[in-house]
Formats: structure tokens, sequence, C-alpha cells
């Protein structure tokens, strides 16, 4: 398949693609919108132009700026609208193509516009749910021969986070400040945290709502599983380790979390399902769930220093999940708990088996003990000021692409 | 200070009170609304007939399900919306009282309406704030000796909870199911909690938003809390126990928290302020807040039996917190943690010294050794299906009272 609009072939935003995200351009009033190559898409235009009259949507949900109401028009009807989008922009169709006022009215060069925060966020959540990286964590804080915790393979660990602070990519931040409590002192100091991390992660936003008490099972999870974004978890390793015991990360993550601008649907992710990894001990019944549920998803982080020189130092895959997004979300709702449309769900740090594939500078670096070399000769323990971390994901298998872009945040010094 | 309208002496609303809250009657659509004695007073009725026009507030903002709208108007508005029913309702001023139509469309017995969740909460943290409570937990899970952790007289220990589960008084839910893992077992087993207790708590309401970076000294903390409200944090023990570790409570919290739906504002409280207990040793400078900081309230739990048998089975006070609200406010963000208007910060189970001061059935019955004798002769380690638990508060000096109402919910059997 291929479109009359000219996309080059290592773009994230193929035709396979079409995602969704929102825009604006100066002073103009924020739109959702799609992209293909390195064209927006603007939704708005579109349907005021009556390329969506069959399923008539409100204009008010295209001019709008969050994707929520988008969202909770259900898959029948966003599937309805990426599928339109197709058809318009398959090189079959010339109808849009040969149509100049259109075209000017539509499309937008992706470097004139600025994104913006997809969803609102109602309700966040962190999974752990890399086996990997929970091993290389309890292997440095605890014990290398139970680096598992006990529950680790019957639960898909995870806690509540901050929606408030989630950020578009593009949202620098100050260095935060918070208590820390260095190894040889009894009392704690109150300064910039000296261990600022990323964390490497996926999220998925569901886009129905259930009510109190309602559950979802691991076969009806997919139809509240809109899309995915890439998901950076920023840390303060000192705070964290000096306020998490005993009810978890606070201050330590609250802070900020960068997400990439566009949600890339669960059906244009369909044709990178492959097999999770088999869990041992097998998991309860409310947990199973046969079939090829986890995504071939390549990502990689950067860092990019002060002076602009860049670096690749992880290269992980999605694919490395124990738990699987059908699971978290069955394990999330198992007692009652409501989900709200927009609400996110982040996966926890992806790490792979090898050290090039951790999702983390705590791991990369083994808690400080081998820093990263950087290509001007500086190293690396943890992130400095004004270095700038860039998240990539894409999936790729027989030739047809389908990527997320960027999420990329520069850390500001502290304030 | 007295009214025209009769209003018991025992009543949570005096005069001196007016909180708001949202309540709707039978077919009707949401208003905010006060409440004076048993009458409830529609806001939005009030400011068609001009009570408020000096404060020219938009109509939409009291015909509203959720009082977001109306407390992002600031204080000075707020206040002055208080201040003004004040003035209406006292016994000085013969208006209103002398107005029967008005009367008629302003005022409704309180046993008429119903009422709803007072605002949206996009964001909701429990702290984890009296020390008492945290010395109980930690001499019953790890060792007496060493029952408060490190971190806890440094830190006002918090985390990130549910918002989408929160509910007002009489929304009853189901027993939760979830993972359980007995101590004499090695595999776990998903199942109705055995062990659903109450926690009691007051949370707070922010009132005014920050931007990402911005942190709140001790000294604003005020300008940033609008009131408070009753709050049950529902918990499973069992869940919690076997879920918690290493990233704190999850599926133990997040099937249902209760509030009571009046938010009683800070300045409804302000004569009720007593000093905090010393803070040893030495807080951070961040954190220091001389003058009195707490507030003397009585908080009164009951549990109300099938039958309807009624049993008090716990008698605190709010002004046993060892961290007060500002140092909770000045801790959340003092790493730049942004806070938005409606976002509720719960104080963790509020423990007095003695054991009838206890705010959880997990330290009344001390983990289920000791249980609570009911006046039908059953006993109860936790909280029982078609149980109700009621929580009361109120403030009482000089003979002026200012309470919260109740927050009322009924477990019921596990779907």
């Amino acid at each position: 398949m291929k479109s009359w609009l000219s996309v080059s072939p290592d773009s994230d935003f193929s035709i396979y693609n079409f995602p969704f995200g929102v825009y604006c351009i100066a002073n103009q009033e924020p739109a959702l919108a799609s992209i293909l190559g390195n064209q927006i898409i603007d939704l708005a235009a579109m349907n005021k132009l009556g390329y969506f009259k069959e399923l008539n949507i409100s204009q008010s949900v295209f001019e709008n700026k969050y994707l929520n109401d988008f969202i909770a028009l259900g898959k029948e009807k966003t599937n309805k609208v990426r599928n339109t989008l197709i058809e318009i922009f398959s090189n079959n169709n010339a109808e849009l193509a040969l149509n100049e006022k259109n075209k000017s009215l539509i499309l937008k060069d992706y470097s004139t516009v600025t994104m913006l925060m997809p969803v609102k966020v109602g309700n966040y959540t962190d999974f752990y749910s890399s086996i990997q990286h929970a091993t290389n964590v309890g292997t440095m804080f605890r014990d290398p021969k139970n680096a598992l915790l006990p529950n680790y393979r019957h639960i898909p660990i995870g806690y509540h986070g901050r929606a408030s602070s989630i950020t578009v990519s593009g949202t620098d931040f100050h260095r935060p400040k918070g208590q820390i409590k260095p190894p040889d002192s009894e009392q704690p100091y109150m300064g910039p945290t000296q261990q600022l991390d990323f964390e490497l992660e996926i999220a998925f936003i569901t886009g129905k709502s259930t009510t109190l008490g309602q559950s979802i099972t691991t076969q009806q999870a997919n139809d509240y599983i809109f899309g995915l974004v890439l998901f950076n978890d920023w840390s303060a390793r000192d705070f964290q380790s000096w306020e998490y015991v005993p009810l978890g990360p606070f201050l330590a993550k609250n802070f900020c979390s960068s997400v990439s601008p566009w949600v890339v649907t669960l059906e244009a992710l369909e044709q990178f399902r492959v097999a999770s990894e088999k869990q041992v001990p097998e998991v309860l019944p409310y947990l199973q769930c046969p079939g090829n549920n986890n995504y071939d998803i390549n990502l990689e982080v950067f860092i990019r220093d002060e002076k602009g020189t860049e670096m690749q130092v992880s290269s992980s895959n999605f694919k490395y999940m124990y738990w699987s997004m059908k699971q978290q979300l069955a394990h999330h709702t198992v007692n009652g708990c409501n989900i709200e449309v927009g609400d996110m769900y982040a996966s926890g740090t992806i790490s792979g088996s090898q050290p090039h594939e951790y999702g983390s500078m705590l791991e990369i670096t083994w808690r400080g003990t081998k820093p990263l070399q950087m290509p001007d000769g500086s190293t690396r323990k943890f992130i400095n000021d004004n270095d700038t971390v860039i998240m990539k994901g894409y999936a790729l298998k027989d030739n047809v692409r389908v990527g997320f872009g960027k999420v990329m945040t520069k850390v500001l010094p502290a304030i």
C-alpha cells in the first residue's frame, strides 16, 4: 500500500500508521490531527470539509485541545476515521490528491507546527512489568540470588503516579530538588537530585470507561485500549531510595514524566504482535491469556549533550515485557477499580537481557559503577544539566513501518 | 451570632460554617449549595436572584455538577460568597427572612435532596501523617523497638492514590476481589478480601493551581487550601501485605474511597487551630512552620450492622497529626510537582495514643488478635458484608460548632 503523498521509507508515519494527536500553529486554536510522512493532517479541517460526514461527529470533537472526546466516541468510530484516512491518502484515490484547495486547508508541514499534550490524563498508573528490569534492580539493591521478590511472577506489580505532571515531548523541566540522605550521613539535606535518571517505557491509554465494581477480563482488554505512546518516567534515584519505604515512590517520580505526542492505535500495531515469554509458574486464571500478546517495537534512547553531540545509550524492545497490557488491565480492575477515558498506564522500565538493552541509567551504569563514556570524553553516571534525553520507538516488519516518532526532553539546571 | 433560621445547637452546620457542596433533587440538574441547620441553600437560585451580583459570577459556575469552577474563582470571591451567606442568614438581616417567595426558591429540606461528589478530583495523594498510626503499624508488622522507619520524622511520607474511585457518602460498594497469599501457603489465590478495613482520615482540597517547577512554601500553603472533607480510605489488608513491596499499595486501596459531601472551608476552621506536637529532630528549613498549624476536630467512627444496630468504635482527633497540611503541601511541591484545583490530599489514618482513639480496625483489633464485641454478641476483626461504616467530624469551642456531617458507606457482598 502506498500513498499519493510522498513518504520516506524510514518514516514512522507510514500509510499503515495514522496515529492521533493535537497540534497548533502560532496563535491559532488547537485541533486534532494525524500525520503521514512529514505532513500533518488537520482532522478538524477534514471534518468541516465533509470527509467524515457519514460518521456524524460534532466539529467540537476535532476543534479541541485534547483527544479525550474523540477517543470517547468509541473504537468503531475512531477506527472508521483511521480507515477513511487510509482510503483518502492511498494512491488509488485521486480525490484529495487533485484538490489543491482542500490540500492546502488540511495539510501542514510538520516542521511548522507545535504538538500538544495528546490527552487530559485523569489517572496515571505505572507498572513494573519488565522482568529484566526488576531483576537488575533487585540484584543491585537486594540480593542477586533472590533478586525477584516473591510476588513478582504472580502479580503485574503497579502503583499510582501523578497525572498532573505528565508533559508532552519538548517540555523542558528544571532538575528537581528534594530530600537526599547520603549513605555516610545520619541526616538528610534538601537539594537538587544528584541521580537524575530516565526510564524507557511505553504507556497505553484507555478509550472506554467502566463503572466502580466492574472488572475487565484479559479477553475484553483490547476493547479498552485505544493506543500507545512513548513514556519517559523521569526518576530521582537519591530521593527514591530515601523516601520509598513503606509506601512507594513519590517525589522521586512526580516532578515530570514525558510522553510522545502521537497516540499510535492498537489497530496500527496489530501486525506486530508476538508471543510473550512463557510465564512460570502459571498465573492465576484471571491473568491467563493465550496468544501473542506482546508487541515487537524497537526502542532507542539517546543522550544529546549541551553541545549537541548525540549518543545512543540503549536499544531495547517492547516485546521484553513479562506482563502484557491485557494482564495489566485485568489485574488493575479485578477489584472493581473503575477506569476512565484518557487514563494512562505505563509499562515500567523496559530492559532486555543484554547491558546495551537496559532502559535506565541506573542499570546501564550499574548504579554509577560503570560510567558511560560520552563522545566528548566526559562521562555520565546519571543525567547532567542541559542534557537532552530522546526516546524513539518503531515497529518494522515486511517493509511496513509503524512508529511513534520521539519523546525529547531537556533538563534545565535546578531553580 | 445567630440566624433567623432555626438551627439546632448540635448541628454541624451552624451559621459559623457554611460549607460548599453539590446537590440535586429528583430529576433536576445538579447545583451548588451550602447548608444551614437542616436547610440546603441553593446557590444557583441565590445567584439568579441577584444575591451575589456584586461578585459577577457566571450562572454556569453555580449550575454545575462540581465545585471546581467555583473554587477556581479564588478565595477572595469564594470567601465573599461565604460572608454574604453569613450576612443574609444572620438574625439582624430581615430581607430574605421575610421574603417567602425567595425562601421557597432557595431553601430545601436536607432530607429531600441527594448530595453528589463535591469535586472532580484530578489528582489524589494520601499521606501517612499520624505518628501514632505509623508507630502502631510498625509495631505490628516490624519491630516494636524500631517501629518508626528512619525517614518518618524527616519526610511527610505520602504516595499517589486513585482519583477515579473516590465516591461520595452513600455510595455503597461491593467487597473487592484480589490476590491473597495466606501465610501458610506458597501460592496466592484470587478471592474476596477477608480483611476489609476503614481508615479514618481528613482530606484537603486545593483551590489554586501551580505550574510545573513551582514550589509552595509553608507560609503560602493556606492560600492553596480551599477546604476539607472527611475521608474513608478503604483498605484490603490481605491484598496490601502481598502486593505492596516494593512500590506501595495498589489494589488494596484503589477499589473505593469515600468522602463527606460538604467541603468545610479553611476559614470556617480558623478558630479551631491548635499547636502541633513538637517535631524532634528539627525538620529541614523548607518544612519549618511556626504557629498553630493543627486543627482540633473531633472524629468518630461507627459500625452499623445489618440489623441497624450502631456502635462507636473510634474517637480520634485531627489535632494528632504529626505533619501539618502546610508541611504536606510544601513537601509535595518542593520538587516542582504541579498541583491543580480540585486535587485531594488525605491525611493518612488519624490515630491517637489510646486504643479507643485508633483509626482503623487493623489497630483497634490489633491485627485481629483483639476482636471487637458488637452489641448483638457477634465479633468483628475487620468489616463484614452489609456493615455500614459511618465517620463524623466536628469542631467545638466556646459553643461554636463547625462540623462535616458524615461519610457513610455500606459494604455489599462481593460480586
